[in-house]
């Protein structure tokens, strides 16, 4: 079966969103139905353009309202800035198009929850690019969990945080301008590590935020000595309950100097402990109680064909997957869905549950106390 | 010079002062004094004449008061457990003597604060046996804040956390009640984390903190079936504003799987990053953002020579000092202010710092909100 | 223009290379040429015929000469068992097609010097699938030593284990009859390790090696009682001298318990030191003399935008790429010669090289002493 | 009882050995003997002095003859430049006292062999200080070897490397110089490598060698322009065949850039590998095949009660022990043999070993060949 996509933003994310389709095809083979690429857009004429060509897809336009119209679109593939998720998505909906949206859903909950609920009353796929959830390690690691082999869990300790904003010099861009973005470091980056938390552990109770902002001016652009103001949070760092019980804390910041891509967190539980970092992606380290006293460690477990999702890729352990294969799972998981209505995680309604938690940490932030995730699911508000 | 030891409390940390003096003078030479084992006590009759024989004590006594009295005596040592520092050292202090008291310094801050009052009246040598800042790998690290070489400073992200409680059947002990620990793992393993915090940052300003008790009832002795409360934290996390405007998590547990002495911290600049963990005791990481981009990382330092206390152990890098060598230093800091009134770090005021910190922490748990720390200073509250 | 492929043998390589020559249109763009898929052919029919609809092949056939003399086909894409390389190059340069061979190019340096020489005659591409070395770590670590930056090379380590046969379960193979793989873990994981070496260093001149054959018969087929003879090494060791100077060793095992991917060598130089895993693909380290002392030690660089061959992935550090990611690269190295006469690193000669090297080791092993490398290039022996 | 030291040689071996024979009653108790420190002899009058006030020795010359000789001696301790060792051995165990010699036991083997001899003659204890054979890590892996937990061993891979000499205007000492050392970085680090894969593995029957000296020249003192040469190895690669089966490679340099005091080793088994290195002194990595897969990897091992030598030091695991401890453990188990006359490992026989496989290395160098380990033990040759 042919799945046509009509790609709306040709930037990095749609280039790797096309680029999944296609390795979907030929790591997982033809029955989860064989992507088309019928049209793309976008605002740039010229990277509507060359995504065309560069990326195959035989149509392009700088007006998405085609795309999402189009009858020969199946699904339409949000890969815009934050800010125009909720409109475009909405609108593919309402065309009764399959929704494929980049993280995070929307710009808050409560477009979130509506974009849910319309999604689950057209009966359409709505899947959200959370693509961590999609690491084989993190599947691994929901595993442990789930069996039991870590006991009773107690504590989640995570952090996402890079460097690619600690450059004063760097200019100001839409990741620093609320109405574009919704928050800083946390709807950016720390969004992800919600996802993979939400993923594992379930919902958050409760949550109490400390926000920063340590560069609180940028240049309007490149070299520019007018300055504009940055809204948003740098460095953010939160304490959580989850409603299984276990507690945490959770952090991301922009400007950890030496940080790349270091999504890490540890699960502890009575009789185990978990730590994983997104920087040794292929690695989860992993500690049992139950292991004899004298060789007991944590055991650096390499990826491999015992870990969902890996099989698809290589023969045999050890042998490195990268950031794009979570994509390729995910395209894989959402063709499937889409062809064999098959079930998956990151539906709208999960995208809803982390801008939920991220609504309630800003609130947190801005009161300066402990807030109460709303946790409602797939109504509208 | 002899400096005369009377020690109180022949436990594992009387043996490692003990022992710590010995090598201090083995170690950086006789300048700084050369200790002479006086007397100890211990209330345990077999613990006090065994330590006499074993440590080389001249004598030996089952009460402590003969110690803080005995005009042969200059320095009174203190390991016994936290309940009975504040009783000992005082009297101590009102006989002049020097005094080196184990951490935490008392079960309080006003304890705390009244002892470095006395102290200061006294004009003896008073000295918080917070080992981990006489780390060379933390007075590097100090040295690279303070150089400015990681530039202002962002954040201080910390945890200690060892496993040695997670075992549900061992048998309650005073380290699980209050009146005697004062608390849980928040002034066991904590306190070394927020000396370790505070020596490198300064005090911290604000606290909001979560705790929880997941072993909630112990065996009251080995195997019995019978079980009494534990009182206080096994977990604990903990947001922390600094006055120098960083900000960050510290956290603590007794229960973390497969952590075994995991005092470990990063703290993130403007222009460089630091992290260390006590597990890998002689290695620290540090990244500059001034190295040229393509050759940029982590740089894995080895102690060695260039770092403040290492030389006198060994003649090159890499050679792994111990746990005990930080006692080593922590001893000759010590004799070197009784015997040539030399400043050091860990004085009485400092160890009320800490507890006035923890106080503010233990009360955040109780109104879960933020608490200013009072950060008074050698003063009577 | 498009560049017509015909594959033959469609196992696991035979998709990898199929998979590369799609993500390199994606991801490096067209102006390379784009890959069209002819024809694929496979001794097993269902393999063929498999290949052909899930990679999009046009044609398939059971018969390779048909693909080497189709005159549709620009490029005779070779993934067959090792034993069939030389044959089918052979027959595919005779009808002047360009070459994509696996390595090792054929089973013995006189087979490969001989294509090399044919290839250079028909003035046609000629490309051996050693795909470590365009990967961007190697790449990085091979500008490190050629800048001079570590100073005069002393000293190559390097090994390359795997547990894949350590179990001795696992029948017999063709990788365990010399007439169908030339050796054992040499030839197959070795010859890696070599052309990383020699890419970096340039050719070695003597090599003295030990080679060891643990499980020495195996079953004939899973399950079976009856044994067939293991005829070649299951670990090798050597010591080898190189044109420019340096000295090291060499080793490789297919039965290093828990090693799954450790490709890992070092290099030493007068001024400075790397050392590098594939089984942490994206992290290089690398140590100046430069340093200030009390800083330095080794870096742990992330693999980014500044090292060649990454930007073409992602626009930051530290996003990981993958084993199949360096196929990538070389699927576009080797389009990029046949559209635009560019030049590189892996063609036949450099194929024959290993092999000569391959042999010197092997003769060695026989003697029990040491051994010249020939090094002829580019001629008929 | 009173065991009395006479010590030969007050430089840094010298230090650490009054040190540990200080710290081994501090630390194990009296049960074995309680040191006396006698007398300190060393050419330099300075540094006997000094030795006498800091180290606390009754008496101090500059003739080594007076301490052998000295009846109120009952251990001679000899910590002087290898050149030395074999004269003042022999006239020690000539006058009846017990020996307790720094490494490499002499010059040769031959030496070493009629020391041997002689010490069985006399019935002293003859203790050659291979401390890393002490280390609670390499004795756990002893353990593991043995126990068979780790299969048929294969092999071991070892190298003892450091930059200690790197620096080419480090003047010429008598490690460069055969008549006083022996040889370079084979016997002053590799020596220790030996010693510890022989305590594991046992011996080795045959070698294949090769060295380099990179530095072949260097200033006479400090800052001088007359140069010397430097006659040995500053680095050297061997390959091994041990009587057990096993293969593998040993290695050392002093010109190591980055390696501070890297003696790191795996020993593969056919159902585990163990994997060390003394710069992370305190973790042990292991490897079981019966690990369930999925869950399978190296295992982290922090030192601990569990293993041998540790639970002296510390009630709990992952407390660092330190490079000092090793010879803590050293000075207990001579104490005790000469109180208790409790068997050891690092005999005199032993160091004689340690030479031997030594000599044949530096025949095979010579040589360019195989050489047979001689492996003769405690016979005069
Ligand atoms: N899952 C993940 O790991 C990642 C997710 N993202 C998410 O992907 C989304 C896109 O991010 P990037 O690809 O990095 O941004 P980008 O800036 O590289 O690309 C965005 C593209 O959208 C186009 N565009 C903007 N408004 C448009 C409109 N109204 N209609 C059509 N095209 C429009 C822009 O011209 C641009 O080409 C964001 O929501 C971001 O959060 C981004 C990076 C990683
Ligand atoms: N700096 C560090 O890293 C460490 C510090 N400590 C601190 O050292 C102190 C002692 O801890 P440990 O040595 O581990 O305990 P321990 O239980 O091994 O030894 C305590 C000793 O004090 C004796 N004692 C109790 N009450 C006494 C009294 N009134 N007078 C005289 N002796 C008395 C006990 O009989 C026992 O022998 C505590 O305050 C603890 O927090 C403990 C371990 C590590
Ligand atoms: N560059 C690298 O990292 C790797 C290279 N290789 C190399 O790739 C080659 C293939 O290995 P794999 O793909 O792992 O083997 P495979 O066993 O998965 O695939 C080989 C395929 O060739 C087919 N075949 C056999 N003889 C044939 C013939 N005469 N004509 C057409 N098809 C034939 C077989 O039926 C099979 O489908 C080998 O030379 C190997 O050394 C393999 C794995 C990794
Ligand atoms: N086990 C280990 O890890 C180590 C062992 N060593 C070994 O210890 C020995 C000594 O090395 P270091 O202490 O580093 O050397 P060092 O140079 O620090 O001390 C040697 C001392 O011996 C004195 N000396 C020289 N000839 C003498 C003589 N004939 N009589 C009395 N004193 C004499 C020198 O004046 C000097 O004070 C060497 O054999 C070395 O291989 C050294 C370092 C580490």
């Amino acid at each position: 079966m042919e799945i046509r996509v009509g790609l709306v933003g040709a930037g990095w994310m749609g280039k790797a969103h096309t680029n999944a389709f296609n390795n979907a095809l030929m790591t997982f083979g033809p029955e989860a139905g064989k992507p088309v690429f019928e049209v793309v857009s976008d605002v740039s004429e010229a990277a509507a353009k060359n995504a065309s060509e560069q990326l195959g897809f035989s149509r392009w336009t700088t007006d998405w309202k085609e795309v999402v119209q189009d009858e020969r679109v199946d699904i339409v593939d949000i890969a815009t800035p934050n800010a125009f998720h909720y409109e475009v998505a909405k609108a593919a909906l309402e065309n009764g198009k399959h929704v494929y949206c980049e993280k995070p859903l929307t710009l808050s909950a409560e477009q979130s929850l509506e974009l849910a609920e319309l999604a689950k009353q057209k009966g359409v796929v709505n899947y959200v690019g959370y693509n961590n959830v999609m690491n084989p390690a993190n599947a691994y690691i929901k595993d442990l969990v789930q069996s039991g082999k870590l006991g009773e869990i107690i504590g989640f300790f995570g952090t996402y945080a890079q460097d690619s904003l600690l450059d004063p010099s760097l200019p100001i861009t839409w990741r620093h301008i609320n109405k574009f973005s919704g928050s800083g470091a946390l709807g950016d980056l720390g969004s992800h590590l919600l996802s993979v938390s939400q993923f594992i552990l379930g919902n958050i109770e409760s949550v109490n935020a400390l926000s920063k902002t340590v560069i609180k001016q940028r240049p309007v652009s490149p070299g520019s000595t007018e300055l504009a103001d940055v809204e948003n949070d740098d460095l953010i760092v939160i304490l959580a309950n989850y409603e299984n019980g276990a507690t945490g804390t959770i952090s991301s910041s922009r400007i950890a100097a030496g940080r790349k891509n270091y999504l890490t967190y540890e699960i502890q539980g009575t009789e185990g402990m978990v730590h994983y970092s997104l920087e040794r992606m292929n690695e989860v380290n992993v500690y049992f109680t139950s292991d004899n006293s004298a060789d007991r460690g944590f055991r650096t477990v390499f990826l491999g064909p015992d870990h969902k999702g890996y099989s698809a890729f290589y023969p045999a352990a050890g042998i490195a997957i990268g950031y794009n294969d979570m994509k390729v799972i995910e395209a894989h998981e959402l063709l499937s869905a889409v062809t064999n209505n098959t079930s998956y995680t990151c539906d709208f309604e999960f995208g809803a549950q982390i801008d939920q938690t991220v609504d309630a940490i800003l609130e947190s932030v801005a009161k300066q106390n402990w807030v109460q995730v709303k946790n409602k699911g797939g109504v509208t508000v």
